[in-house]
């Protein structure tokens, strides 16, 4: 997300890269264990890792005409994939155990991918409505292409709180713009708001409401 | 479709929006009620709508370079789709009894995107057999990415004749050009021809030869 | 395949057009018989086939910015995959029996369709991991989409030697760069790592190693 920060915010940002680093491996990581459910080989493995951690802003990018997409041109992150999907493959049987600190990642990463999304929105002077659904898709349809890959009913299609949690993480970040808050403190409270909403949904088994008779 | 036209064709061409207004509606409607079907959830609904409405102008768009893609910068487009997802999750109950008049928009919504595609293509000086195609697929690849999303074989590839018909809409459009007819008339003829196909597809239950065997 | 070469390449590289409509006739038909599996329709035949043949080079190009796409400049392989899939039709009792040549076309077209992924790459720029990736893309990814609209798991997710061959075979063309080795020669030896280990993965039943419980 280097394109986002000026290079004072840059020597500032390296906490805003940790984070970005490691919502990356999460989503790889998350794609890879869908993967292995599916018994897929190796290479397929791979592949739905990447498709996961890297779908959203691609399709994103290709939206909206940054080209190359944003992975081409950004190796760390591939390599990142790279050493979360081996990592995910190695330690299969113990990912159960971390599923609490993988559910942290995941959510900063959904958080990170929605500032990202609706930051590039801006920038391109998009209608916040536009802006705000290029947050929530960077942010999940990563997880969407996961889906349709693997043969399934996109999960985010009729179960969980996941997008609105983004959707609501993006309108924030862009009512909070006019108050001038240092850039960190907008990226503290859209990713606050973001994990606040996903926990506390899971936690009470929010969804959204169903209008379909029981 | 702004772009195709000059500001004295604009000024007369308040039908032909009315048209697209019509048909990206009918396009969300019939998205929102297969995803009802499926049951999914309001979000789900909300994005299966607006795939079926703009998914097949953002293929074309993005095939072609045109970027951002259209709906992008068409925000009376985006407020025609989630107003027409709203109503019909008010109306999922009532949809079956406007179905004649949802099928008539459907068809209409097929003829217009049929000629934003081929006018696109024209424009880009492409081979006539590309611009039949981006045509085609402005109209009906909508309908293939909500049915992959939603786990189905596309219904266009072995049922009904609809594709087809745009492809024919299509080759007619292209036919009467060196006509030179008012702009307004070779609307209404590649129209006509799409919901005249359409139709009689649907009343005699034509569907293209078959060469399986029984 | 055009761009890849200078006018006195081009002369020269005759047998590699014909390589190149080859593995584009086998890749459409390929994609039509899977679809006849599928009891599609002749229209759904004929996306099915056009999407095999160039879904991985359209998806390529849009990664990379290519706009528009290749194949709608590239006209003679519209025809070809159009004769290709009228011919898989015609002949659909007789493909069986063809399936050694076909086998040896459609790995031919995965050797070639390595080379372009991966030649753009390297025009670009692209560090070799992503110019790699780009290889493999090009051959593998339409035979993806196709899986997909056809409601399958992609194949080579759980079977087959397939990608693999590709990223030998782009690492190898990579690799030789450096010996300035004719270009004539350089896609020989290319083509015929991918040949060689998809024919010695099929006769000896390799896969990639499983790590799942028998």
């Amino acid at each position: 997300m280097d394109f986002l920060f000026s290079k004072t915010d840059k020597e500032e940002m390296n906490f805003f890269h940790l984070f970005d680093i490691l919502g990356t491996a999460a989503f790889a990581i998350s794609g890879a264990s869908f993967a292995m459910e599916k018994k897929m080989d190796p290479f397929g493995v791979l592949i739905i890792g990447f498709v996961t951690a890297i779908g959203g802003g691609t399709l994103r990018d290709m939206l909206v005409g940054r080209e190359p997409v944003s992975w081409m041109t950004n190796i760390p992150y591939i390599y990142t994939i790279i050493i979360s999907v081996i990592l995910a493959i190695i330690f299969r049987k113990k990912i159960g155990k971390l599923s609490k600190s993988l559910f942290l990642f995941d959510t900063i990463g959904l958080g990170i991918f929605t500032i990202t999304g609706t930051e590039i929105g801006m920038q391109n002077n998009f209608n916040p409505i536009i802006s705000i659904s290029l947050g929530m898709m960077s942010a999940t349809f990563g997880g969407v292409i996961r889906d349709t890959l693997c043969n399934e009913i996109p999960l985010i299609f009729h179960k969980e709180i996941y997008a609105t949690a983004c959707i609501l993480g993006a309108m924030t970040y862009l009512m909070i713009q006019p108050l001038q808050l240092p850039i960190e403190v907008n990226f503290i409270i859209t990713i606050g708001i973001v994990i606040a909403i996903r926990t506390l949904a899971v936690v009470f088994k929010w969804s959204l409401p169903s209008f379909y008779k029981q």
